[in-house]
């Protein structure tokens, strides 16, 4: 039974020891994430501390010995040693009452027996003494100015724009840093805290959860798991039940191959994909079936969830209202509505005219009036404007996805900003699609300041007004199962979820053991 | 029945008049027009001419008032007037022998029966005189130097960087800018010719695609179409098996409420999707779904198809292999693999003993070596190289899928153009991810100048590795259809598949006629 881990000295750490600094190669993992950590925290060497037992200086900052020799109590302590070298580190670590640890390096039960009994040593006293212990085999944690342990040098990192409300735990380093980090840069998405499992030998999915569910700074959490810790998956839904906050699973290793590779028990298998979309429904977890979809909903929960954006828990049913300046771009949005099962108002001929009363004369009565709106290339900002406001105003739209073109001439490049005036008088979702060349910038940069979500292409628009009908209907679903929780048919199917991956996670190990390595990669 | 049109003086005109040139509204859409061509013809104002009845001057540059006054023979004629001033002006022109027409204006048979008589008859003497005309109520046709008619005003026109061996035809204007001329810019991907089909007076997609089809320049070619007009998909399908040329369709209109808005024959119009993918397939034009899969499609055979790159046509056929640096991204891969029906080579214990051989200490014991083949974040350039060496002299893998991320410090900025020297040497179609930020160039404009495409997204990858997969199988059944082609199946198929077509699109005029604008939008 593991105890419950205070996580503050591993996210927000005063102090911390790098244990394992190379002098020389500037590739080395100490190396790097101690030249980090002095820089998120302002060169400040009496709060970050790095270890060689050889001495010497990293770029004129002088390396301990030993960390007995460190000055100060260490809140946490970053292994960056072989693995054959921690396992006394660690000791010594434990000794010296070092309040939390993250083992970056590899080598331990991902790669042979030997490797799997030192992990088991480290995290046999990890629970013994109550000290965190994420890793090994891991990129780290995210959280400056606290803590950035990324071992990817820093001229290939991406440092997020700013302090956000998403928090990431992923069990693969390289979707933490590619399919969140990157993409939330090209998106504008700052992130609250990420953090990369690996081996998962003591810290796993819940309690990470467990801490973003707490931390006020995360609102929205995202996970990529190819795998729930044995016996865990249940704990993660119920723990999930705890919180408001909007939780996404992206789960790796779903396909048939995927699956395969893992175990040859094929029918067991095949019915796990559904048995876990069937469990994340019950327990309001968002199941993320592509990058794209990860992306988008990231996107759209990231800017309109939240303490600050009131208007996102207005009902959303299938009630949206689509406006577009193009009529081809207005079908293809219908395409996909239908294939997402995103319903769209079927405006009354009243509606229509209220619509119409708004348009300026050019638009009138070559304007389409259905729904999507089509307010043709001849349209002006008035006119966009208008038709917005009618819409916010219409209790019978729940939402509102607005497809800009930047070329009719009519448009000005002040249309973001006003319809991002509209958007805070009203407190209604927006959804908007621009096309996101540089060009275009002087449209898309007041609605990103003003928290519209402005997606890359049509689909990813409607994706993120798939993400709000979710997202409403999950808030619909927590109340109904506050009622039912008891009932059987959901004990008993997240039981059989459980049991499934929990076998899956015992296949993919053993087998993991002699063929490829496991978590990190 | 139409005659044989010779489409050259509307897509390769010496001389251009544009009728209806605004002096003072620089938003006009004859204005833009005039000026483009000037620009695009060097300010030849030999070769450009602009009419106003009043005469007067746009930007220093005298206007005619007449085409009477202009002092060449006149190839097309590019008609800017409101829809009640076109029919005079038109067949003035015609009186005068203009060689061809491209009618920009709306307000034809898309607004009103009026303006469909006009429209009538300007296709009535079109066909009696042998002169085609584009249009009305489209955005025009783009192939410089010799012309673009494209009406947005110039800031905001996205120039394609050079000329390519894309053909575009589009229903409608706004796709045609944004979803090709915008997305292709963002890929790098340049366009040979384009054309904006508007209300198809007389023009339609047969004439375009045997215009294409015997075009040097245009190697690939790309379609957005809401429907046929009405009676020429069985036209369109025959045209498409006179070319070995890529042809992919993507159609508007596909969901049950897209279809719903023009037709409440629900039963015929349910399995009209299942018609078009089925006669599609057999006439081997690719069917494309998503906007996703457009610019993946559009981007994998631009690069990968065409005279100069012969090593697309090597067989194909569900051997893939994978190579990643991340074990995640690997997963990944796999799953969407399995998504889209993509084969992956299971590797013999002899092959991947090959594998193992090329590779660097630090990498060979703990590599992954099945397929995908996760070469970790510890490898380095020559393990990227050296393992693709392998798998390109493989006649067992028909395509290589390589997912770079640029994070591991052992690959240098250099990987990118050593790749395209494997490729170079080899000639197996490669296909790539890696992120695309600004930083990360250095590794991907060498693969770009080799024409080896890079996607944006792992699934972007995988959607162009599916789109090489489907012309290797769509070449393969275009020999068999050749054998079968008289058999009664495909006969009924088409004729069923054309004749559901052409009740649609009837019915659609019928209804768009009272309601929204057709065509253009």
């Amino acid at each position: 039974m593991k105890p419950s881990f205070d996580l503050k000295p591993v996210f927000e750490p005063e102090t911390t020891a790098v244990i394992g600094v190379s002098t020389s190669n500037i590739y080395n993992p100490g190396f790097i994430i101690y030249q980090r950590n002095l820089n998120i925290k302002g060169y400040m060497t009496d709060k970050v501390f790095g270890i060689n037992p050889k001495g010497g200086s990293v770029e004129g900052t002088e390396l301990y010995r030993s960390i007995f020799d460190v000055p100060k109590n260490i809140d946490v302590a970053v292994m960056c040693l072989r693995a054959g070298d921690t396992l006394p580190a660690f000791k010594d670590a434990i000794d010296l009452g070092v309040k939390g640890f993250i083992v970056i390096s590899g080598g331990f039960a991902e790669t042979s027996p030997e490797g799997k009994a030192i992990q088991d040593e480290m995290a046999r006293l990890s629970v013994h003494h109550g000290v965190p212990l994420i890793g090994p085999n891991c990129v780290g944690v995210y959280n400056p100015p606290y803590i950035n342990t990324i071992i990817i040098p820093n001229e290939r990192f991406v440092v997020p724009r700013s302090k956000g409300n998403l928090g990431i735990v992923s069990q693969s380093g390289g979707v933490l840093l590619d399919q969140f980090f990157c993409k939330n840069y090209e998106r504008d998405i700052p992130i609250s805290k990420a953090v990369s499992l690996g081996n998962k030998a003591v810290l796993d999915e819940v309690e990470i959860l467990d801490y973003f569910v707490r931390d006020p700074e995360t609102e929205v959490i995202g996970f990529y798991l190819e795998g729930f810790a044995t016996g865990r998956g249940r704990e993660f839904l119920l723990k999930s039940r705890e919180t408001n906050k909007t939780i996404m699973l992206l789960k790796g290793g779903k396909s048939e191959r995927g699956m395969r590779a893992a175990s040859s028990h094929t029918a067991a298998i095949a019915s796990n994909e559904l048995v876990l979309a069937g469990a994340l429904k019950q327990f309001s977890i968002i199941n993320v079936n592509t990058e794209q979809e990860l992306v988008a909903y990231v996107k759209a929960f990231s800017l309109l969830s939240g303490k600050n954006k009131p208007f996102f828990t207005s009902e959303f049913s299938g009630n949206m209202a689509i406006v577009t300046v193009s009529g081809g771009h207005g079908v293809l949005s219908t395409d996909i509505s239908d294939r997402y099962h995103l319903g769209l108002v079927d405006f009354s001929d009243g509606e229509m005219e209220d619509i119409r009363g708004v348009l300026s004369p050019a638009v009138k009565n070559i304007a389409g009036l259905g729904n999507p709106i089509d307010l043709t290339g001849s349209c002006n900002d008035d006119d966009v404007v208008h038709v917005l406001e009618v819409l916010m105003k219409n209790p019978r739209v729940g939402l509102v996805l607005l497809l800009i073109l930047p070329y009719p001439p009519m448009l000005s490049m002040s249309l973001g900003s006003r319809i991002a005036s509209v958007v805070r008088l009203h407190r209604k979702p927006l959804i908007t699609y621009l096309p996101w060349l540089a060009k275009y910038e002087m449209i898309k940069e007041p609605m990103n300041e003003a928290n519209i979500p402005v997606g890359n292409s049509i689909e990813e628009a409607l994706l993120m007004a798939k993400a709000v009908q979710m997202r409403a209907m999950a808030f619909e679903r927590a109340k109904y199962n506050k009622i039912i929780d008891a009932q059987d048919v959901l004990i008993q199917d997240y039981q059989e979820f459980t049991r499934v991956l929990g076998e899956i996670s015992k296949q993919r190990e053993r087998k993991k053991r002699n063929v490829t390595p496991d978590g990190e990669h």
